[in-house]
Formats: structure tokens, C-alpha cells, sequence
């Protein structure tokens, strides 16, 4: 039997790791399969190991039920199969909320039920960069309010960021080419590295697999089918065990010319069919953004996809999106705060953080991204570092409000009238955007009673007015753009 | 032969008005038929007479050609047959650019080739309110840059606007009903003083004929085929001669659900043959602005509708609407700058600002109107009067901006860029809205030398570069939002 030493307890979606030490002859990444089984109870799963590089192969796991586990291997390599052991599920510390799901109600919410709300950004490279720039973002990420990043695991090659990167997914280099049938251990140690970081800040991680980015330069956007294929089961059965997955299966897939729809959908199934912790599964659209009428967005009907992962400038059709799709909605690109020349990079903070309450205020969410120009060209949205723009904060200070409402927020859809999030009797938060209403009439309940909060959205500011207010009622507002308000039934 | 005197010289463009005496028995406005025919070298057009009260009938044409016009009417009254006269039409005076038309290149112009550009504001019932307040709003048109007002004909019964009217179209009163075959000169007479003054002006009248504002109140929205192409009829008699004439064939058309699409197109029919100086046409939509994708427009491609007039709150689509219809386009409502708790009546001033500038890049105009509370209810949207934003003045700012810009300019479509107006090599006017770039990259001509001014839309600021550009050259922007760039070829 296979000498192997694994922690004997781990506590609930926490990751469960078996490393074994194994062959290293051939490609161990095509040669040998190797799988784990899992028992607790009657519940029985089945994930996929892999080769970590330095002849040893490991299989991760994330319980999700506090108790006893047993497992046992199975391989077509001797020294691989039938390892057998067990260990301790203890209960999750605090913190630890487990991975996010979406809720029959279609929002999104932990494992352990407290309600999730993306307030997401995106560096797209991050993990690409040196060490310096590496511990920077994260500083940086620690010192904000997001709780999603929107990040690529190939390298990435576009405006403002054009440097090699220190790692790469597959064996090889530029100059000779890529073995993308052999993974490079190093690069994916980094990458636990980098997931684990973002776990302990309390990040999701989503994780965007494919992209068009490459334009001939390493060929990661055109290997083909079974490398495709070969490279997402890597992925998955190397990082479906951290808690903090989120699987972005293309940004701006329509923008690889070289796949088809059916590469996609095979592609889709595969992470959905083979995940063993399921994790959420979206796809990211690019084209059609110009063109209204033409939105060209993959069918987010289909099963496999968790929620919506959209880009568009015009973050109103969150409303609709949700009705025509039934899921939740992220605008996960609807331009970043900063300046540059192009369009798409340079949003005033004021707008981006108002794409973000009108989305939130319509039941879904837009992604933050921050792209001034930088003398080393070190753009947040690209490669991380510092943030510059007012917007975080903006963002920050709704999110305060949003983690100090009451569970349950709904988005009410009323004709004609501003977006409003809230439950029923209980709590409002209407936003008005480029609006400025002098009042607005309100049908409250006669028996309760209402404070009534003007925040203004832009300068960070809460004012609570002195009287509350009860049935039906007139309530005064500012008469100022950019403004959000708050009713909420005074506790007895 | 029946007496009448006439002015014998004309100008081209104003009004000749025909007046005999008839008699008064029965009902003049639908018994009596009588036509002028009026010949100048080869032309021919034939004008209806209509019936003015005091038992005098008029007729009113427009000529459009200098020289000498004669004229010979035909009725089935004895006093109106076969009266015969002539005029001279002489050359227009400074200040009189003859009736707005469609150019073949999809722009408006006057009749003498200047170019216009609707600035338009919108004041539904101004004609309805007591002399002061009609002083009031002609007070504020003058002080103001407005070259065109929307005004509706019948009376308007709707929030913030309830009061009776001094004068109705119709003979009647509220108690004891309406005969709508027979009109009110008082009323009409006053109408053409109305007409008269914005023709002073200089503002070009967009009479609504038909709106759904009456709920039960008057019953004109509900009046009957017959009756409405009798009051079409009779509102083509009699106010088609003033050259500042446009037909809105309806406000928000498709709230009247009396009224069917045959309905519309049998009036629109009528509206374009027989108006004998073809004025501008078209018809408003009220329906589908709630539902992204679902937009509920008349077929703009009808031949008689001249240009679009659109309900949309996002002015955006003006890029899309100009290809669909292949003619102007004007979004006749996209909001107010106000404070009212509706919805439409509340944008900010910048946000109006905005959408005027937004729609003008893009080769279409935004249409002002201002909705701020006020203690006797006069809201310049719905009675006129006073107004009391900051939108009339930045817009003041624009087409000071337009009328110093050489004639010619074209909306130039560029793939994700900000829309633009300009002519080619010569003037290029970028509007950049809530985009901020720090720079921008060019390729003006080699040969020639180009003046770059900043202008900020909201603060009503240009700031003109001290540097020239010419060539592939990198333009700085002071990477703020809502602000224009103005790239002018430096006069030899």
C-alpha cells in the first residue's frame, strides 16, 4: 500500500487533500487516471486526481457534510489504486460560509444560507504579474469591500498588457513552443497560491478558463479540442476543491473565431457533468454590444449555466435578463472607471458606481473594473496593484448598506417607478439614479411606523430624516440626481 | 362680384389670406364648400377655404415662388364662386427662411437651404392658459434658444394641467357638450395670434392634433371618425399658410383606444394630401418604453410621415432609428429636467443636457421640456410661463456651438467610438458623455492644420489648446465626464 500521510480532520468545505507518490514515466498527465471516491453515509463522490508534478499525484476534495468520510482510490496504475482511509468533517468555522450557490428563489446565497451579493471587480492577469505587484493586489483587495474577482487562467495579451509571464499553464516557452498535453506544476502551485489568498479575504474566485486574448502569441485560444478538454479536467480536478470557485467558462468566447458553439457546449457540459462540487458555471459574451437588437449572448436557458454573465453598457436590461433567463444576472463588463482612450475603459467613477446600484437596485449586479492610465502601465483591471478611482468606495459604501439590510432582499418590479430592492412591509431601498423627485407618495402600513433614510449615492452620506411616516404618506426627497432611499419599519 | 380687398404684395413664404363674406345660414363649416386656385406661370394649388365666423370665409396660402400669383375661387355658394384676384410675391425678408423641409440627405433645412436644427422645447397647453401666463411663455421663448415648440390644439386635461380653458375649438361648454361640427373663432382666432407670435420668434409651431389627455372630460379624443377629418380639415384651412407649421399628427397615439390603426392612417393620409404646402408630418408613440425589445412605434417608413418623432429615454437608439427609417429623428420625449414624483417629469439638468448632446452626435435631436413643482402648478411642460432650470441654458451653450459650425455636418458612425458630427477634414465635434478618455489618437490630414478646443457641456466652458495637430497625432482630454471635443481646420 501506497505510504501516504492526510490530515485525519478538516472542517466543512474546507479542502481535503490525498497526495500519493506515483510514476513519472510517459506523460502522467494523459497516461494514468487516478480517482478518489468518497463516503459519508449513504452520500458516495466520485473526484478526479491529477499529477502535481515531482512523481506525485493528488486528489482534492471538499466535504460538505460534518461527520465521518472514507474514501479509497481506483487507477490503472498499481501503486495509485486502492488506497483506502477516512477522515473528520468538523463543523465550519466562522467565516466559513462554503461555496456559493443560487437559491431556488434565484439569488445567490453561501451553502450555510447567508445571502451572497457579488460586489465583484476584475484584474484579469493578476496572477500573471511579478511577486511585488502579486502582494500589492492582494494588499489592495484587503483594503476593499469585493468579495468576487473576475481573473484569467491563461496569460493574457492585450493593451496594457503585453509582458511575458513569469509562468505558464503548460510545459514549454515561447521561443520552443507548448506542450499543452503537460502541465507545468510550478504555475498551478502559484495558482492554489493565489486561490488560498483570495480565501482567506473572503473572495470568490471566478475563474475564466478561455479567452480571446492570445491573437497568435502562445496559442492557447486555439489548441484544439482534446487539449481543450484536457486542460479544463486539469483545472477542475485540481481547483473544484477550493471553496471559493467560480467557473467562468469564456470571456468573450464569441470573440474565438476558432470555436464553435459546440465546442462550447461540450465544453459546458464537461465542467458541469465532471465538477464533482458544482460549482457556479457562467459564459461571457462579447460581441453585439454595439449594434442594439443584435445582443449575442449564449442560450443562458440551458441548465448547465448557473447565472448570467453579461456584457453590456446598459445595465436597465438587468430587469429583463432576469425574466427572459430566470437566474441571477452579473453585468460582469459594463465598462471601468478610468481613462483611457477606449470606450469601454473609461467610465467617470460617478457612472460606474451608478451601473452598480441600478443593476443592484433591479435585483442584479455589475462588476466593478478600474482602468486609468498608469506610467508602468499597471491597470488594476489588467494586472492589479493600486486602485486609484473613487468608485471602490462608492461601491464600499453600498455594500455596507446592503450587508446591514435584513435577509431576504427582493427586487420589486413597479411600472414606471424607480428600482427598488426590499421586502415586503419591512424594508426599501428605491434608487433614482439620474432622477431627482422633490417626493414620492407611498402606500405604507397604517399599524407600522418607517424611518426614512435620503443617502446620497455619490458623496457617501446617510441622512435620516426626523419624522417616520405611516400609511399612506408624501415623502419628502432632495431633488438631486443620484440619490437612493431608504424605508425601514422602525423595530418595536 | 363679391367685395374684397386683399394685400396685393406678399412675400414669399408668409401668408395671403382671401376673406369674402358668405352667409351664415345652417352650418357653414360643413354645408358650404369652397376652394381657391392659385396660378403662378405653369403651378397650380388649389387651397381649401374655410368658414372664420362673422359670416366671413378665408382662404390662406403660402406662396413659394416670387412673381405674380393669381388666384379664382370655387364654391357651390354663389358668393364664393368665381371670385378672381392676383398678387406679387416678393423675395423674402431677412429672418423669413420659408417652411422647414426634409433634404434628400435625411437633414432638415429651410426652404432657402439653411440648415436647421430642431432646438425644441415642449409646452403642451400654453395656448390654453390666461393672457398673463401667454405672455409670460412668449416672454420666456424670446429670452431663451428654442427654435421649436411642441403644442397641442385640443385642450388637456392631465396632472398639473386640470383647470378649464378660457376658449374651446368647438362650439359648446362643458355642461351642455360640444358640437363638434361647428368650431369656435374666438378660439381659433386665438390660435392664429399664438402661431403668429412664434412666427415672430422665429420658432417653428409642432401642432399635436390628437392627444389621449381628456379622460371622459371633453369627449375630443372621442369624437368619431367624421368629426376628426372634419377638425383635421378645417386645422389644415386654416393654419397650413404659416410657414412655421409642423403636423403631430398625435401625442402618444396609441393610448387612444378608441382609436385604431386605420384610424391613424387614414388621417395621416389626409394630413399629407391635402395639405397644400406639405408641411412636415409625423406621429408620436406613447406605448412600450417599459419593455426593453418591445418598443411599439408607428411604421415610420410610411412615405407620408416626414421624419420620426420618438418617445425613448434612451437616446442612444437615435444611431438605430436613423438607419431603420432613413429620416430625421427627433425623441420628442425622453424625460424632463424637474422634480416631479413621475417618473418622466424628474431628470436632472445634466441629464437632459446630456441626452440633447448624446442624440445630436448621433444625427438626431432631444426635445427640452422642464417639469419643476411649483405652488400655482404653472409647469412650463404643461402651461408655459417661467423656467426655472440650468437644461435651457446648457442647451442655449449647444446651439451656439452648432450655429458656428459650418453647414454641412453629417453623424459619422464610428465602431466604438464616441458618436460624432462633423465634415469630413474640415470639423469634427466628438461628444464624449460619461466617458472620460485622457487622450484620444487621430489621423487628421498632413497638409493641413487642425485647432482642438475642450468644451465642457455642462459648465459651458471652451478651452481652446494652445498646441495645432496634424497628422497621426495623440490629442490630450481632460478626462472628466460630459465633455466635447472640437477639432476645427485652421482657416488658411
Amino acid at each position: 500500500m501506497n505510504n501516504h500521510s492526510v490530515k485525519n480532520s478538516v472542517e466543512c468545505w474546507d479542502c481535503f487533500e490525498l497526495r500519493l507518490k506515483g510514476p513519472n514515466s510517459g506523460n502522467p498527465y494523459v497516461d494514468i487516471t487516478w480517482n478518489v471516491t468518497f463516503h459519508h453515509e449513504s452520500r458516495e463522490v466520485k473526484v478526479m486526481g491529477f499529477y502535481a508534478g515531482r512523481e506525485e499525484y493528488a486528489a482534492r476534495f471538499m466535504p460538505d457534510e460534518i461527520g465521518e468520510w472514507t474514501y479509497e482510490t481506483s487507477s490503472d496504475c498499481i501503486e495509485l489504486n486502492g488506497v483506502t482511509g477516512s477522515f473528520t468533517c468538523t463543523a465550519s468555522s466562522s467565516g466559513n460560509h462554503g461555496p456559493v450557490r443560487v437559491t431556488h428563489d434565484e439569488r445567490f446565497a453561501y451553502a450555510d444560507s447567508t445571502p451572497y451579493h457579488p460586489f465583484g471587480t476584475t484584474a484579469y492577469a493578476w496572477i500573471h504579474q511579478p511577486e511585488e505587484l502579486y502582494t500589492a493586489t492582494l494588499q489592495t483587495l484587503k483594503n476593499n469591500v469585493f468579495n468576487k474577482i473576475r481573473m484569467c487562467l491563461l496569460p493574457k495579451n492585450y493593451s496594457f498588457n503585453a509582458q511575458e509571464p513569469e509562468l505558464y499553464p503548460f510545459e514549454g516557452a515561447p521561443q520552443e513552443g507548448f506542450d499543452t498535453s503537460r502541465f507545468n506544476p510550478a504555475f498551478w502551485d502559484h495558482l492554489d497560491r493565489c486561490i488560498e489568498a483570495l480565501l482567506k479575504l473572503g473572495i470568490e474566485a471566478d475563474i475564466i478558463l478561455f479567452h480571446p486574448y492570445d491573437k497568435g502569441r502562445w496559442g492557447f485560444d486555439v489548441m484544439g479540442s482534446k487539449a481543450d478538454d484536457l486542460y479544463l479536467r486539469y483545472a477542475i480536478a485540481r481547483l473544484s476543491a477550493y471553496r471559493n470557485i467560480w467557473w467562468a467558462m469564456a470571456n468573450e468566447y464569441d470573440f474565438m473565431k476558432e470555436m464553435t458553439m459546440s465546442d462550447w457546449d461540450r465544453l459546458i457540459s464537461i465542467a458541469s457533468n465532471e465538477d464533482p462540487h458544482q460549482h457556479l458555471l457562467s459564459i461571457h459574451n462579447g460581441t453585439g454590444m454595439y449594434e442594439p437588437g443584435s445582443i449575442f449572448m449564449y442560450d443562458h436557458t440551458r441548465p448547465e449555466i448557473t447565472h448570467c454573465s453579461i456584457q453590456h453598457w446598459d445595465v436597465t436590461l438587468v430587469t429583463e435578463w432576469r425574466k427572459q433567463y430566470g437566474k441571477p444576472v452579473i453585468v460582469d463588463e459594463c465598462g471601468y472607471e478610468g481613462n483611457l482612450p477606449q470606450r469601454w475603459g473609461n467610465l467617470s467613477a460617478g457612472e460606474m458606481t451608478h451601473r452598480v446600484w441600478e443593476s443592484f437596485a433591479r435585483g442584479g449586479y455589475t462588476t466593478h473594473g478600474e482602468t486609468y492610465l498608469h506610467p508602468q502601465d499597471e491597470i488594476w483591471w489588467a494586472k492589479g496593484g493600486a486602485l486609484f478611482g473613487c468608485s471602490k468606495d462608492q461601491i464600499g459604501f453600498l455594500r455596507d448598506i446592503v450587508d446591514k439590510a435584513p435577509n431576504g432582499l427582493r427586487p420589486f418590479s413597479i411600472p414606471r417607478d424607480a428600482p427598488m430592492m426590499g421586502i415586503e412591509n419591512e424594508y426599501y431601498l428605491y434608487y433614482y439614479g439620474q432622477h431627482q423627485p422633490g417626493y414620492r407618495e407611498f402606500e405604507l402600513r397604517e399599524d407600522k411606523e418607517f424611518i426614512v433614510d435620503w443617502i446620497d449615492t455619490h458623496k457617501m452620506t446617510i441622512t435620516t430624516l426626523e419624522t417616520t411616516y405611516q400609511g399612506t404618506c408624501r415623502i419628502p426627497l432632495p431633488g438631486r440626481p443620484y440619490f437612493a432611499l431608504r424605508i425601514r419599519c422602525k423595530e418595536e
